[in-house]
């Protein structure tokens, strides 16, 4: 049985089980739409080794988005139709930020697989306890994007004006991550309240608790960067 | 043990080994080259569910992919290397085949998955117990491009014009893969030599066996046509 299932479970609460959808399919938007973009970066890959390490990062993202898409149907739902609210959010964020080379699809995809890893690992503790084991077994893939740090210490190695082009390049990102995460909140109460452990508190979520999650990403962020010997 | 740690076993003959290499690497090039047509085709996907179904069929060729990569590292082989000598075939390939619309672009996976399919299962009987489970494998997990029968008979209902323009397309995509075949089979002798199971054969192999493996081809596309609605 699982939590869906179980009488009196997290699921009654008709707020909790549209929130859970709601970031089921979020989650799933954002996987299809990273292999989306990781397929596209692959082309422009220098040499068949870096276009399978590409692949392989895409084809993980893949069985993250199998993972979501198959809990939303589990639960009644359309996934498709799910996930077509949040295209909006998603296209505006690629749009906003195009890779102009090979470098920037790289750290794009580099920064996305750790945001994305920062915000499972946030929510996980509010979810109920399937919700949560599929959040957390979707997270413990990642890795596969380790070999961009490698390519991006050698281009600063070779040409050290790449750091500050980079650099600049992932503010950028982070920024508009940030603030279409922002959009998120303030359009989605049930979700938010999912995501911030209030669904089940009374009052709802605060700003300030959103607020704390942001900054604790955008230091891990920071951290990433780090790795790749660019400032955040 | 593998095939090829056996002392005596058919990896001892240089030329047996270096043929399967060759193919290993043809299949992995072809599956890789797969993926990346697909990958280019969903982005012209009319809805998510259809651009997920494409997806899908990509995840399945780059599963075939991994595995046909991973033997020839065991056989202690440069993966890309070797699969660097097929770009042209396959460029040459896809530059004379380059989809105009999305129906073209469905035919030609739908064409492909079927084309690849025949072929592996014609080739296995000639191989070592590995490599022939191997290809067995790989070609059990097709069936993913049964979706497209559906979408090109509703395509030919809702305009019975389309048929012919596919028919044609159909023609030329079979025409140029065997046009591409028929370069490997006169470039690459030790690769042909295992294909059509002349490799243990004094004397080599004769071209009419090729010309009946091209006819069983041949004569089972024409079949998958028709299963469309469409003629070879």
């Amino acid at each position: 049985m699982t939590s869906d299932q179980v009488p009196g479970g997290p699921f009654d609460d008709p707020d909790y089980r549209a929130g859970v959808v709601e970031l089921l399919a979020l989650l799933s938007y954002g996987e299809l739409s990273a292999v989306e973009q990781l397929n596209q970066d692959s082309q422009d890959a220098p040499d068949l080794r870096t276009k399978v390490a590409i692949q392989t990062m895409a084809a993980s993202e893949w069985s993250h988005f199998v993972q979501l898409r198959d809990r939303l149907v589990e639960l009644g739902e359309d996934p498709y139709a799910a996930m077509e609210s949040f295209r909006t959010t998603f296209a505006r964020f690629h749009g906003k930020t195009e890779p102009s080379d090979w470098l920037e699809g790289l750290l794009k995809a580099f920064v996305g697989d750790g945001l994305a890893a920062d915000f499972y690992r946030e929510i996980a503790a509010f979810l109920d306890a399937d919700t949560r084991q599929l959040v957390l077994e979707t997270m413990s893939q990642t890795g596969n994007s380790e070999f961009v740090v490698d390519q991006v210490r050698e281009a600063i190695a070779a040409d050290p004006r790449v750091a500050g082009r980079l650099a600049l390049w992932g503010r950028r990102l982070m920024g508009e991550a940030l603030s279409q995460a922002q959009m998120v909140v303030a359009e989605r109460d049930v979700l938010t309240a999912v995501v911030v452990g209030a669904a089940d508190r009374p009052g709802g979520f605060d700003l300030a608790s959103i607020g704390r999650m942001f900054t604790r990403i955008t230091e891990a962020h920071a951290q990433r960067m780090a790795r790749l010997g660019l400032d955040a």
